[in-house]
């Protein structure tokens, strides 16, 4: 009697699902319940006659064909995705548009050449500045009634890093066409939006790029009625989320195991917390340490309640730079970046 | 490229996924997006050598075997099966248990013998009062640690009612396993509980079945901390959904259609009305009113929007004997028998 979880449909058209995190166990997410998001319908392109263009400011612009790109060197990273509407539901006031729940976030591990390697081909030319990523999604924003390939451009430092991959296997298999075959770029540490699926077009420019997916989404407006005070969305914030027990679970007194996952964008989660008495108190939980850079860790906390009633879980991730969630999130008009501690509640009876 | 919802996942074990009620369109849910609700883990019996005991306060008690109720005058009734706690997520305060949202709720047609006909090659004694079915599924409950099967009871005239089946196929095939093969007991017009699954035996009283998922589960506590004035959970209440536009969507300016469903488990939904101004005035929506007994009516309602802005929509059912759905759910501690009027937002730009 099988019984399995399933994604979480959120919206068909465009597709997006999200993951059932809290049924998710260990490091990699079958590709499965990866979950999927989507800015238009699903490009409709021939991939059987693939090349990727390298273009703009390069000395030697070259289109690259498939085989070109596997031959070369490779990287394979475990690397968390995450939406930046991860969480968006949790906000309050309520933001608009898709109520991602606390899985649009998957892991797996992503192969491919870096990007570096393939600019060596091409050389950059001295007013490089910034490099856009065209994906063959297109469609209409409502916002402009006008029509616009997904794109999105990094400056060149990340560009360049050597953990900036265009990827195409996850998880030891040719890339799912819903998650970007043949080719995805993947950015390890920032935002999902940045992991460019189904490449068309790379281009080096010589200025900031003012797509709308650059800047007019994918922007912190800390403001309800102006655009005072904008930030582009970078990096993904540390956060935590508790996988078990469920939220409005009812219990039994005795031992019972609270696991979850933390995870950051920016260096490392070092230390979870988690509080039983409303954050008064804080008590630190087993945490299992990675070497890899870009993945979750996932910690346990063994808890021992004897008295019933009910109670408020709260985990807390603090990063080896001393920063901690907050406990509030940062309200933004588009709800991106949600990072709060994340708090559940329980009844044990 | 296929794009289809999936059930959505609340819990594993026991497995407990609800349909993805705004990606429903018609009256039939397919078994595969059928909310799955269970108490315990699936039953582990033998369905090639299956038997049903009907026993207790009867003449003549008998062991039916499948074949001898297959060859009964069949009946197939479309029934809506709800379960009590659908839309229990939506309580405030908050109420412990599965977080069900608007989608615990499923449609499809039932084909069985009516137990009425079971009951004519038993007989009744004359001190008969209720009938008690029991599911194969059993296990411990948290409260009492102690085991018990799933079983439920009804009045003889509930059970004697000509639409009562002893049901072998959901939508022309034998019943899934999930849903209660080879037999499931279909109570229309009451909630969900009542439709036992995978029935073991039936037992004809003389007194009030007192098992616990009759006396302390599906019972109204209006109360938080006391049993004062609790009520059984019998009758679907009158209720509606509204399943498209998504709540907290964002639409463009010009005309959409609002749709929805609306039911009830007595009378008939006669009318569903829609507000956009916060429930000060309503208009009727067009609604497709059915000659079938207890299946949902849908709903559409022509929404032309010039303004952009913000708009809560809110529909409102009406049943046959002028009852409406409160604007308030009656709160209850075990959460059953949401069904105030619906609401969503969304916002037009």
């Amino acid at each position: 009697m099988g019984i399995k979880p399933y994604l979480i449909t959120k919206s068909l058209t465009p597709e997006n699902q999200e993951t059932p995190i809290n049924f998710i166990k260990g490091d990699i997410v079958n590709y499965k319940l990866f979950y999927r998001r989507n800015h238009f319908s699903y490009p409709n392109f021939l991939t059987s006659f693939y090349f990727l263009p390298i273009e703009g400011l390069v000395r030697f612009p070259k289109v690259f064909s498939l085989q070109e790109i596997r031959v070369l060197p490779s990287k394979t990273v475990k690397v968390i995705l995450e939406c930046a509407g991860n969480k968006r539901e949790l906000f309050n006031p309520k933001v608009f548009g898709e109520q991602w729940g606390k899985g649009a976030i998957s892991q797996g591990k992503w192969k491919g050449t870096p990007l570096s390697a393939l600019l060596q081909y091409t050389g950059l030319l001295e007013t490089a500045k910034e490099i856009v990523f065209e994906g063959y999604d297109f469609g209409e924003r409502t916002d402009t009634n006008q029509q616009y390939h997904f794109s999105r451009s990094l400056p060149l430092e990340i560009a360049l890093h050597p953990d900036t991959i265009i990827a195409y296997e996850y998880n030891d298999q040719p890339i799912p066409f819903k998650h970007g075959y043949p080719l995805r770029l993947i950015v390890p540490g920032w935002y999902a939006m940045a992991s460019v699926k189904w490449i068309k077009k790379i281009t080096v420019i010589d200025h900031e790029f003012t797509g709308p997916f650059q800047a007019i989404d994918y922007v912190y407006y800390p403001n309800r009625d102006s655009d005072i005070g904008k930030i582009p969305v970078t990096t993904i914030n540390l956060n935590s989320t508790i996988q078990k027990p469920l939220n409005l679970q009812v219990l039994n007194t005795g031992n019972h195991t609270i696991e979850g996952i933390a995870w950051t964008g920016r260096g490392k989660v070092l230390k979870v917390e988690i509080s039983l008495d409303g954050g008064r108190t804080w008590e630190a939980a087993k945490i299992f340490l990675s070497t890899e850079n870009y993945s979750w860790v996932r910690w346990i906390y063994e808890w021992q309640v004897t008295e019933k009633g009910e109670y408020m879980i709260i985990s807390k991730a603090i990063d080896s730079e001393g920063r901690m969630q907050p406990n509030e999130p940062i309200w933004n008009r588009k709800g991106y970046g949600y990072n709060a501690i994340d708090k559940i509640e329980v009844k044990v009876e």
